[in-house]
């Protein structure tokens, strides 16, 4: 576990997951393989499930240093034997499975509803036949606000997603609130803001424009913005997003509960590339157009009302923008030949 | 066209209609079929699609009288070569298609998202792609929003479905915004609440309870009522739904807008089937327990407020529920071996 301490901790948590039994859907992928990284130090039985669809965040180097220690799964969610066996004697689920390309959603409506809406009720349906004990964490997203009409914005925001995917994750979202309603599943939610850290996928432009943001300085191109770079976003580093997982997994009082995370530390996307150029010494800014299917669905300024989560569990976020971007910069200097060509 | 008038009222809207080529999709259906009846009568050029599968509320009895007068296909939402033929040079699409039962939802939740995600993204991308210049109209639900945090319930309540059906028919309501947006498409959603009135599907407890009782009231049976009957719902009888469907098609300011429907005639069920029992002159109630798979998604009492149709579209309801039920019940009366065995 990392060095944090205080109430609500990833420290705090470390002794109540010795050989727990933990199931994590997208186990691969950038949250799903952190947690696995951090689990296995806490002593926890890990096992994990990925499609590996090249185009999604999947990546086996993710768990390098921790292959030994899990059980990996490569199949599709909607395998319903494979998950029956799967979900079988776990005590936790964390379910970070999902299709999360906005552009991909919106080119391929149908794909994004098979991975979205019929793969994680395939999950849900295992789990109420074989397993409806077990604790669950669904990986929810702000994007489901859509375009915000107050800042910062709480769980109690109308929901307008603005896009196919965002409207596929809110239905993601309600089958799991459903489960835990009519079934007596224990089942939260927690509706992430921007992520990033290690392990994030940077192949391509299809996730988060901070991993190809590091890709262009690492690289040696320059950092290109799309418009003036003036919206407003909050980031959380993956580690204090994980801290906040186990911590829901955690306390039965989460049951049922929806979750916004967040950051006090907001930041405009021009300054957060003059932040990362000064972290990493050199660089320059190039600004273009929006292109059009891009500006379509932007969202303008967000962040996050976590205050929540921050009462009723004690989350805080820990690791400060700037020292998230220089660990996060160090990783892919040092493993960028297993992110990109 | 019926004798209502006054702004907002069918009459009003007569006029318009004339050589309009319309297409209603779950045109056989219950509100669909009434919707073609006031369209042919109107002087519209009417095309319905329906799958008609036996679970679902499209029956051929449904256009008797204008069986000559529209066009019918029977199909799937999902064929995209029909639909893309179906929709290229249509004014208008109503869109009612939809898996409405809530327990079929719980039970085979696949089938529900076939039909309520994936059939709408093929019609939404039939539309975008041969005909995005018309003006459709999604037939969503007060079910989206869940067990009422307050009543009257506005478009503002926060939406919680408490069944895969919901999840769905969200998702569903989402993709129609999403389109309408992202390609500027005309689109625009209303939330019905309870709609009753001749040609509902009554063959089984399905959809409607109301539909049931009726069935039982003239097949002399008691009226089943689940729990105390102390739930209060509002109703609409299906003509008004049409004239606010025709309002929503026909004002370009309702683009992009979702209405709740509603009625200023509240009454809890227990009174409900008594006054159904004074209209008929005969009848009794059997008070049961809730069954448990009820039990889970009941939300309580519900009623809408439907201010914002009122004030922006000038839709009000007219016919009062001893009216309608009268109505429903002649209708019945007459033709119910078209409805059930």
């Amino acid at each position: 576990m990392s060095t944090h301490s205080g109430p609500g901790s990833a420290e705090a948590l470390q002794r109540s997951w010795a050989e727990k039994r933990v199931l994590i859907a997208g186990g691969l992928g950038f949250i799903g393989s952190n947690l696995a990284h951090q689990l296995i130090e806490a002593g926890a039985v890990v096992s994990l499930i990925d499609c590996l669809r090249p185009e999604y965040g999947g990546n086996e180097f993710n768990i390098e240093g921790i292959r030994d220690g899990v059980m990996v799964k490569v199949a599709d969610l909607r395998e319903s034997e494979t998950m029956a066996e799967l979900v079988h004697a776990q005590d936790f689920l964390f379910n970070l499975a999902g299709q999360t390309s906005h552009l991909d959603s919106m080119r391929d409506p149908w794909t994004d509803m098979e991975m979205n809406c019929r793969a994680q009720l395939s999950l849900l349906e295992a789990c109420r036949q074989n397993n409806p004990a077990m604790r669950i964490v669904f990986a929810s997203t702000r994007q489901i606000y859509g375009v915000p009409k107050y800042i910062p914005v709480d769980e109690k925001h109308p929901l307008a997603p603005v896009d196919v995917n965002g409207a596929n994750k809110l239905a993601g979202e309600n089958y799991h609130l459903v489960y835990g309603r009519a079934y007596g599943m224990h089942v939260s939610v927690l509706r992430l803001t921007n992520t990033y850290g290690p392990r994030m996928r940077v192949k391509d432009e299809r996730q988060t424009f901070l991993g190809v943001w590091l890709r262009q300085l690492i690289e040696g191109q320059p950092i290109r913005i799309f418009g003036d770079g003036k919206q407003i976003r909050d980031f959380n580093f993956v580690d204090d997003v994980i801290t906040a997982l186990l911590l829901a997994a955690d306390e039965a009082q989460a049951d049922g509960s929806i979750f916004n995370l967040g950051s006090s530390e907001t930041i405009n996307l021009r300054d957060l590339a003059e932040l990362l150029i000064e972290i990493n010494g050199e660089g320059v800014i190039d600004q273009v157009e929006f292109p059009p299917d891009r500006k379509s669905i932007d969202i303008g300024d967000y962040y996050s009302d976590y205050r929540l989560i921050s009462e009723t569990l004690g989350w805080q976020p820990r690791v400060n923008l700037r020292d998230g971007l220089a660990r996060t910069l160090a990783f892919y200097r040092q493993h960028h030949e297993h992110y990109w060509p």
